[in-house]
């Protein structure tokens, strides 16, 4: 089995992707990162994710650095979290560099333990417009990355895959289900309370996305949410 | 003043990049990374090459997690560093991933503080071999930071800044020379022991920047050296 490791932030995306990677016949690796975000909480939905799997290497990786450095609202709790609905502006959520961090990061552990593929679940469709979710900083990090390591160089092999970068929410969703992905496991909501807000972006998202399939999300949120579907 | 983050490992090479960022007029964030490197006492030689140059805000940064995966001499100290010279292969001091890392976590620094430049000392041509010195490298990765970032996005502005990547050593050491690079503050040897081994490729290449000068390196060695050059 050839090896893949899976960026796991414990959200719905990322779960997904796990789904599809072991439908694709991956040996999965996954990666978390710790970096002081609001719903660090996520990182336990991580561990659960995996185990759910049956997943026993699971890499946890400090980057407390990029928390410390703060300049967003995810790591700055000082900064409210916008709960007015997605703008065309990037909002302060994003985090700087978080996805170039991330998948440099997980880069040196594919070259390390040989893996072919980094799987990130980056949707550049149902997003909060960041731009390290987009499709042209993905390609431009793979290229970077096959330049920057020894895989690279001798056997140009290592890819980074985003199964869900142009799917809508409700596509993940339909997609996921199908593959039996543990979505009671998963937490989206950016304001890392015990039960999701249901008012930021990305519970907003998330949301829809469930609601499209007429399905009700398993997660428990703090106001009540109609579930009856927009289909 | 403009800010430029500049990488500072306590080498000779990014020593001489500060020197080069104070004489072009840059407000100077040093940043230096922590990841079980063998010289490790690397990290004090660039606190003191900082206060050198009066700079307090010096950022530390702990990524343990490239020494923890291991795949490279530097960082797994069962594997011995090479001292028989240079070779066309990419030795194992290689660091998986590790100017990918640094360079994004840069990234992320750079864009919090609003700086427009981040300097590394990469050399492409009295070097290791290692994929991530490069020129292409980081034309590549300097394209990906601008697609990854709200900077990128919305000013274009952050550049890589490579002074001394086509420069030999011995045009490098003269540059510092000239510049008044604290070179005494600095070490280059891979073993990490408190005098410099004399043998590794680092020191190799170091002894003879200088002999090219026909200067003496300030820093001790635990075998004789014959600084009487090659010119």
């Amino acid at each position: 089995m050839k090896k893949a490791v899976v960026v796991l932030s414990g959200g719905l995306d990322s779960a997904t992707c796990v789904g599809i990677a072991k439908k694709e016949g991956w040996d999965i690796y996954p990666i978390t990162f710790l970096y002081g975000q609001r719903h660090q909480h996520e990182v336990e939905k991580a561990r659960l994710i995996a185990q759910h799997y049956g997943i026993s290497d699971h890499k946890i990786v400090d980057v407390q650095f990029l928390g410390d450095i703060g300049g967003s609202s995810l790591t700055n709790h000082s900064i409210d979290v916008p709960t007015s609905g997605l703008t065309d502006d990037i909002p302060n959520t994003y985090v700087p560099g978080r996805n170039l961090i991330f998948l440099s990061l997980a880069t040196a552990y594919a070259e390390v333990i040989g893996a072919e593929a980094i799987f990130t679940g980056v949707n550049a469709l149902d997003y909060s417009g960041y731009p390290d979710c987009r499709p042209e900083f993905i390609q431009s990090m793979n290229e970077t990355i096959l330049l920057a390591t020894k895989t690279g160089v001798t056997d140009n092999k290592l890819s980074i895959q985003t199964p869900i970068i142009h799917k809508t929410k409700a596509e993940i969703v339909e997609m996921g289900m199908k593959l039996g992905v543990p979505y009671h496991l998963t937490t989206s909501c950016y304001q890392g309370m015990e039960k999701a807000c249901g008012e930021c972006d990305s519970c907003l998202l998330r949301i829809e996305g469930f609601k499209k399939n007429q399905a009700s999300d398993p997660i428990e949120y703090q106001i009540p949410i109609d579930w009856r579907g927009s289909l």
